[in-house]
């Protein structure tokens, strides 16, 4: 097989699907055996969840395929992110609140069989981390962490080149780090403290506190690029919280550097004032970058763990 | 080679030679390989530190060949378990302030010139979890963590079977975790803002201000023990200060079990407080125990690493 400019030596021709599948969005591409993406396309989530969502997808695969000008059955193999952690064994969703229905169905087994080939499940947050190494801000870094902060916060780890998962698969749910709210108050115990304190909405209603106004939180962060102090000065709040957590990951796990990703995450008004609170923290910093790849991140990693699925070149961890 | 009874496959009659060196004690022994202590010593370290501390070892380590009855030739490999961060390309110990001498001294080469064969190093709470995977409380376990409390607090990680030591060694230095008092207090960085609150000591230094009384830390566990209620009330806030540590912990890296260990970490007393404190923090709290090995887990650990560096049987990381 000859090896393409990537370093990839794939099938010639060959292509794989993947997914970034969120609670309002769905986000598919198609991508060669060198990771080049071919077609792109979002679309709002089915709002009826379950069979409906896997149909969605299979419609939006098969529209790729005929977007980049391919043969369907040129789709060797597909990856799916999402939000949860997906159960190896039946291959549904745990721990999904925002995809109704998705729980007690197969999403991996609806799709295999729509699509006629196999597609593996993972944690969204684990496809960006993925995607960031190879083709992002964390390019051949093998021990680093990429934090989605958006709805939730959540993080994905390679550690020694290879993902972290933890025993139950729960490894990176920070929204659980005992800081920022009482973690012993029972309130702050469903979504995590953390979360409680650093969730992208919080950004919006402490600037109504502060200001009597109401704007989304991607306002703020405008406002704050504008340089309104408000603005500043709850964007420099929650950026002391993404620290605290950024501090407690780097004494258990001690990376070589920190991605900040996700719809809050990637605002790039956000990195100075976590690197000043980091400083506050104590000498020599972990590194922080923001994602290179955006909002894209998640399903660029799916696309990589679909090709190392497919047995397409190096597996991702080799990269 | 024959297989003996603990599955390994060694050669006829070699031993090894495992130490654990802290700032006041060293101990150290010889096994078989098949991992059995033939013979075991502790000594106060050395006072004056470097080159000292490495004669003191060699001098032990002759001390255990002539009590096991062997021949001086029959050792062929030793690991020192140790507090810092030992540099692997210059043998030396980075993070050591209790062991004067030895930052600029290659504790490895000194040892491998005086005893005639390799000698490894590694951080003491590392060989501690090792020991605790080969022999104690977390034998089989794949995914765990050992929490070292005493004088400082420390943490090894076993994750996916493999030791888990972050970009720079640092991995685990849980005494930085922003947690028990204000991280960003700079009187609090140096040691750490957890360590600053649950150091060993700070449970005599407590109890001394409840109560007025000067006792050591080791009383007031007794004390606690006997159903003293001030005593009582001083273990469960050190508890409390432990158990935040093993959520945020948690919340990182999912383990499958926490095994405690340490001067104070392996009081029987402490267990129930922290699963107290745990169960508080959240439902469903990760499994604790204490160690199965007490203060031998770090000596027991650097046999097996010393096993492992030998080649003689399975390497640890697949038992």
């Amino acid at each position: 097989m000859p090896a393409d400019r990537s370093g990839r030596t794939g099938r010639d021709g060959a292509l794989v699907l993947g997914v970034d599948l969120g609670g309002t969005k769905v986000r598919a591409a198609i991508a060669d055996s060198a990771g080049d993406v071919l077609a792109e396309m979002t679309s709002a989530t089915d709002a009826r969840g379950g069979r409906h969502v896997a149909e969605q997808i299979a419609v939006l695969a098969r529209s790729l395929v005929r977007t980049a000008g391919a043969e369907p059955e040129s789709v060797v193999a597909g990856a799916v992110g999402t939000p949860g952690v997906p159960d190896e064994e039946s291959g549904t969703l745990g721990l999904s609140p925002n995809l109704g229905g998705l729980a007690s169905v197969s999403l991996r087994d609806e799709l295999s069989h729509r699509l006629g080939y196999p597609v593996v499940l993972d944690n969204d947050v684990t496809a960006a981390a993925v995607g960031e190494r190879c083709m992002g801000s964390a390019r051949g870094c093998d021990d680093f962490v990429f934090i989605a902060v958006g709805t939730g916060i959540g993080m994905g780890i390679v550690s020694g080149g290879r993902l972290l998962r933890g025993a139950h698969g729960a490894a990176g749910e920070i929204g659980y780090l005992p800081l920022g709210t009482d973690p012993f108050d029972p309130a702050n115990q469903h979504r995590g403290a953390l979360e409680e304190a650093a969730a992208g909405e919080k950004v919006s209603s402490r600037f109504r506190g502060a200001t009597g106004t109401t704007v989304s939180t991607r306002e703020v962060f405008d406002l704050a690029a504008q340089g309104m102090p408000e603005a500043v000065d709850v964007v420099a709040e929650h950026a002391r919280y993404l620290a605290l957590a950024i501090s407690a990951i780097n004494a258990v796990l001690d990376p070589e550097l920190v991605v900040l990703g996700g719809g809050v995450g990637s605002r790039p008004e956000l990195l100075g004032p976590v690197r000043t609170s980091l400083a506050e923290l104590g000498k020599d910093p972990v590194e922080v970058r923001t994602t290179a790849l955006g909002n894209r991140a998640s399903v660029l990693g799916a696309l990589n763990l679909a090709l190392s699925a497919a047995g397409l070149g190096p597996n991702w961890e080799d990269m």
